[in-house]
This record gives structure tokens, C-alpha cells and sequence, in this order.
């Protein structure tokens, strides 16, 4: 291991093991502290900003508006970690189990997870929310972000840091690795027993290099191959509102939809009204030869859909539709290509909707509400470190109360066992 | 992958997705089939049993007991399953989270984790039990457990399918890999996308090969290196009876301590009284110098501790004996030798006893009470899975709740997001 990641490793060791002694009252102090640190180092964090920008000339539109900070998305950064001071401290939380066979009063008691790494990509805010949510939780962090956006992750965790300093609490517990090599990633990945948890955010390729790496827990923030499917009882408007919403109120994040299914009684009402809706919006439609001849004769114009658009996050303003026959291929083709991320299901069927909503395995299940709403903001959760599509530890977005595990705490009176 | 290996997880993967339909009525049905086929089969468990027993005449007698079945064994663990069907059914679990700043209303809904493998040492029981906690959280599960029981567990598992089939559940549900090689386990453990989560019960070498191949989430059952921790302001006639009781109650489990640490001022008081009882228990005593000198004088003989005792797992009439000075040197001791497992402090100060319950990081902590209650019956939470000590995902003995996650399900009314 390098000595770089060795040091920084004890060093977030050491601050975790101060950090046990904080209560509820320092861990808002600190909270409160880092949001001033970010807002009065708000011109140095937009320098460096400037310099990533210039430093990437060659980044999509997209990529380039995840990248920049402004002076309010700034004041978003503060206000965000704010808010996360005022969310219940996850670690006061305690569960009365009862009182065993034995007469121990048995209950349990959250705990930090200890020594969390988060490697991302492009958004600078996440560094500041994902410190945040680490000192809520009572654990410590190394955030290795995206080469793009690291002189502005440096300066943002140079304020989280200060403010930590401020409140007295161990700036050790939150540690950007900036400029690092992928040897230090993947030692950081191979750091059994000193990295508690990795929480990888991003693409196939982050996600690969995971897979062959990792010999620490990890819980996936992986893509969103999400879909809606307009069942045979729905409203033909309230579907193409649906479906519209979900592709394009921000086609470039997780939670909107790279397929639509339809199923084939609702395809014409529900394409007459969508079909131009999603050509105004500028929406490149690859569909099934079905949906195809529907849309055509709603003079809207589509691709044929490959196999290959089945499996594909587009990320953009693309979407692809296919027809299904029944319930049971809608739910099939989630099953094959989804990746357990966001699904939901537009129908006035309740029986229907319910066995959409138990059969479908992913994050996030809705009915009658768009994809996008599968965010910590929307569904009433706070800030977020990410969404997880795996089923372990966390399924969907995880707060600083999913940043802790419960551990059973007995108080007895000098019992043994008979 | 080994042909046999792939084919076996495709069918377990089949008959999750079948089982996704089952009500809670269905499940405790294939419960109470699973303990009539048992009981059922209790002779061919018996011969079977018989022969692991035979072929391996080089047992320890602790492994012996460990692996030998009785009637009165075979008729416990069809009291087990049963038991498991009296618990709560995890999948009816739903939990209401309001309604987010749209009007969605937002709930938590339990779901199962899917094809879990569970790899596991001696005893046969494991195997019945581990199958029908699966069933209870509507799983599949492949169960891999030690050679010197496969033909037990064979018999077992036929009983177990047996069971399922007479009641009409998918009998792919439960594999046993009685007889497998190390290339099988090792396949297992690289399964990605289809073994959603390994757990491994056993000790090191488990361990070490699980560490080396495992690209699957795991949730380790871990070797205890346990602690009782005698403080400055404990009863000593108390601080003997627990220290004793989690020595010698079932010394080859563990939830056994192997080290007792001692406040130094109660260092006489507690010997005075247990040195003698663990001679009469047959207790083999390893102390440092300060706590063999006054056993000496209690006319009772120890071995000098070596810095290898502190890191070991006995399992067995062993026990090291360290004196510390305060109470920081023993919470430091079980940090660095302690395994996560279980840890109890006896004392009569309460504010002593919080900051060792809220600082010490084991899956289950104690307050005036044996580390043998560190049991999902004895906590009055039922069979379990195993003890998880990680603190992934479960912390402590795992039942068929800690067998699932929740996703989160979202009811609107056509809602978009603005």
C-alpha cells in the first residue's frame, strides 16, 4: 500500500475513534461551522472551479454544467449541509427489543459504520453533502472525486476541513484524495479492515474496476436503467405526463428513464399525446415496430429500437418504447434490463398497481408518480451520499441513518445462563 | 463456472422469482411441511448422521458433540422451523414515511436479497435452521456446509425439499452442496449478479479464502474473540459469576470470552473467588504477571500469558487473565484484540457502564450480564442466520428479518416533478 493512503488511513482511523466521544450537540456545531467555512471560502472555491473548467476544454455541455459552480449553487452547498443539521441524529435513535427469557433488557443502539470511502465523478457539491452526512453519522471519509473537478473538491474540502478546526472537532474525518493514482484507488479498495465501506457512484467502467478490486463492503451507486410502464387500465394522459416528466426534466440523472413500455390496448391513446409532446421537448425516440407505426401516424418520427437500446443508460434525450402484450412481459422486461434502480407503473387497475409494486425488484417502486421522485429531497429522506441498487445495507437513498448499523446493547442485573 | 454450479444457481434463481407470489399463509405452510418432513425422515437423518460420525473416528470430542444428532436433537430442530413460523413475517413489514413535499405518499416495504449461500463447519442443525429462515424471508438459499457432516446434511436437505414439495413451494428454493470442491466454493463466491450474499460461519481459513475470492456482498460469522471487562466498580462475587458462566457454560461456541480483563483495585477481590471456581471448572488459566501472582496466593496455578493469548480463539478450557490499570486500557484492549463479536462489562457505576456500551464496538454489548446471551433466542429474537460481525448490512445474530432490505414505495395521484 502506499505510504500516502497508509498515513491517511490511520489518520482517519484515529479521528473516527475521537469522534465516538461526540455528542449530538457537537456533531450540529460542526455541521454548522462547515456550511460557514464553504460560504466564507466561496471565492476561492469558484478560482478554483474556474481553473477545472479551463483545464477541460473538451467536456459535453452536460458534464461541463455538472462541473461548474456559481455563487448560488455555493449558497446551495451551505444550505444543503444546513439542512442535514437539522435532520434527527441518527445515532441518538435506540430500539426497545423487549426483555429476553432471562429478564436482560435487551435494545438496540445505531452505530457509525467507521472508515467510509466514496469515489465519484463529476459533481463537486458531493463533496460537500457527502461530509456532511459522514459527520452526522459519526463516521470518517475519504472522498476521491472525478480528475475534472479536483481543484475544486481540494478547495471544498480545505473549507470542510477548516471547519472542523473551527468547531474542534478532528479535521481527520474528512480527507479528500484529489489528484490520486489508480494504484491508490485500488488500494484503497483492497483495505480490508481499514476501509469499512466503499460506495463507488457512476458509470459501467468505475463499477468494473470495482468488481475486480474491491475486497472491502461495497454499496453501489450504479447506473439507472429505469423504466415507466403505462398499464392497460391508465389514464392515456396522465401516462404521456408521466413518461414525458421522467425523460425530460433532467434527462442527464439516474432517475429518469431510458425505456418506456406500453402496454399494447393503451398504445394508441397514450403515443397520440406523447409523441409530439416528446418531439417538441426534442426527445429522439427508438421504438418497437409497433409503437413505431403508431407514432408515424401521429406524424412523429422514430428509430427502429435494437436490442442493444434495451440495456443502454442514454443519459440524454433519448428514450426507447416497446409494446407489451400483458403485465407479466412488462415486468419481465424490467427484470432482464433494469438495474434495480427506479421503476413505475401508470394505472387505475389498484390490484394492478399493487403487484407491480411487490414483484418489481428495484429501489424504487411508484405508482402513478414519475422516476425523478426517487431522490432523498422528494421523498422527505434530506440529503443523500448516494442511491444504492443494491439490496444489501441499503436499497435506495441513503441518509446519514443508513450510514450506521444497530448494534444490541444489554443491561442485566448479574444474569447468566442456566 | 463449474456446470453444476451454474445450473444449480439458475434454478434457485428460478424459484425465487416464483416464490415472489407466495403469501405469508404459504410460507408458514412450507414451514410446518418442513418440520413434519424432518420428523419424518428422523431415521434416514439418523443413519446418515451415523455414517459422518464412522468416518471421521479423529474428531475432537468438542467437534464430535458438535457433529452427533439424537432423536432429541433431530425433534429440536423441527421445533425450531416451527418456532420460525410462529416469528413475524418480514415481507408484511411496511413502514409509513409521510407524504413528501409533492403529495406522493412514501413508504418502506421489505423485500427479500435473493440467492444467498451460506458456508458453515460442523454442526448439522445449521442446515434446517439456516433453510427455514430462508423460506421465512422468501429466499433461496444454497448451503454449503462442512465435509464431516455432508451425508447429515444431505439427508437433512432432502427432508427439507420434501417438505416444500408437499406443500406446493418450489423446491429449488433449498440446494445442498453436500459434497463440493474448493473450485465450487470459490465459484460461488465469484458469482456476481447471482449469488446475491454470501455468509460464512466458521474461523480463520474460512475466512482468509473468503477474503481472497469473495466478488459477491458478504456477511461474515466471524470467530469471537469475547471479553469481560471486571471494573473498578464491580460486585466481586457478580464479576466471578459472569466471568465464569462465559468461560465455562459451552466453551466451543462464540459467544465464550477468552480473555478477562480486570480493574487492578478489583484484581484481588475477583480472583479470591474465581481462581478457585475456574481450577474446579478445569479451566487451563493464562495470566499476566500481576493477576498470577494473586491467584498464587489463592493457591491457584497459571501459565504466564504470551502476547499470542490475546489473540486467540480457544474454543476451549482456556482462559487469559489481564490486568489493566483504568478503564481506557481495557476499552483499548478489546479494539485492538477483540473480533466485533461480543464484549460485557460487569460494574456497579452506572456512567462506567453507558460509556462502555456506547464506546465499545462489538455487535453486542452487556452491562451486568454473561457474553453468552449474545443469541437470537436468548434475545428473544428467535433462529438465527448466524452472528454478523460486520456491521454491513446486520449487526449480531441475524433472524429472517435481517434476511431482507426495504425499497421504498411511492402511491401518487399523476404527480410530475416541477
Amino acid at each position: 500500500m502506499s505510504e500516502r493512503i497508509d498515513a491517511l488511513l490511520d489518520a482517519a482511523r484515529r479521528a473516527l475513534r475521537q469522534a465516538r466521544r461526540l455528542s449530538p450537540v457537537d456533531r450540529r456545531r460542526g455541521l454548522r461551522a462547515i456550511a460557514e467555512a464553504i460560504e466564507g471560502r466561496a471565492d476561492a472555491i469558484l478560482a478554483a472551479n474556474a481553473e477545472d473548467v479551463e483545464a477541460s476544454p473538451d467536456l459535453s455541455s452536460a458534464l461541463r454544467d455538472r462541473l461548474r459552480l456559481t455563487p448560488a449553487r455555493i449558497e446551495g452547498m451551505a444550505r444543503a449541509v444546513r439542512n442535514v443539521a437539522e435532520q434527527p441524529d441518527p445515532l441518538e435513535e435506540e430500539r426497545d427489543l423487549g426483555v429476553g427469557p432471562s429478564g436482560i433488557a435487551v435494545r438496540k443502539k445505531r452505530v457509525p459504520l467507521g472508515v467510509v470511502a466514496v469515489i465519484y465523478e463529476a459533481r463537486p457539491n458531493v463533496t460537500a453533502e457527502c461530509s456532511a452526512l459522514t459527520l452526522a453519522s459519526g463516521n470518517a471519509i475519504i472522498l476521491r472525486g472525478g480528475k475534472e473537478a479536483c481543484r475544486s473538491n481540494e478547495a471544498i474540502g480545505e473549507a470542510v476541513r477548516a471547519g472542523l478546526l473551527q468547531a474542534e472537532l478532528p479535521p481527520d474525518l474528512v480527507t479528500v484524495l484529489a489528484r490520486s493514482s489508480r494504484e491508490e484507488v485500488q488500494a484503497l479498495l483492497g483495505a480490508v479492515g481499514r476501509v469499512d465501506l466503499v460506495i463507488p457512484r457512476g458509470g459501467d467502467g468505475l463499477m468494473s474496476m470495482v468488481d475486480q478490486h474491491a475486497r472491502v463492503p461495497v454499496i453501489r451507486h450504479g447506473q439507472g436503467i429505469c423504466h415507466v410502464y403505462v398499464d392497460a387500465a391508465a389514464d392515456p394522459q396522465m401516462a404521456a405526463d408521466i413518461a414525458l416528466n421522467a425523460k425530460v426534466h433532467r434527462p442527464g440523472v439516474c432517475n429518469s428513464i431510458e425505456t418506456l413500455l406500453i402496454h399494447e390496448e393503451l398504445l394508441a391513446s397514450t403515443l397520440a399525446r406523447l409523441g409530439p409532446a416528446l418531439t417538441n421537448a426534442g426527445v429522439e425516440i427508438r421504438a418497437d415496430p409497433s409503437a413505431k407505426a403508431v407514432l408515424q401516424q401521429n406524424g412523429v418520427s422514430a428509430q427502429p429500437a435494437t436490442d442493444a437500446d434495451w440495456d443502454t443508460e442514454f443519459l440524454s434525450l433519448v428514450l426507447a418504447i416497446r409494446t407489451v402484450a400483458n403485465f407479466e412481459q412488462a415486468v419481465e422486461h424490467i427484470d432482464r434490463h433494469g438495474t434495480n434502480h427506479t421503476a413505475a407503473i401508470v394505472s387505475g387497475d389498484e390490484a394492478a398497481a399493487e403487484r407491480f409494486l411487490t414483484e418489481v425488484d428495484a429501489s424504487c417502486v411508484l405508482w402513478n408518480a414519475s422516476t425523478r421522485f426517487n431522490d432523498g429531497g422528494e421523498l422527505g429522506l434530506g440529503a443523500e451520499m448516494g442511491i444504492s441498487t443494491t439490496r444489501m445495507h441499503a436499497y435506495g437513498p441513503m441518509s446519514a441513518r443508513e450510514m450506521t448499523a444497530e448494534k444490541i446493547v444489554v443491561r442485566g442485573r448479574g444474569q447468566v445462563r442456566a
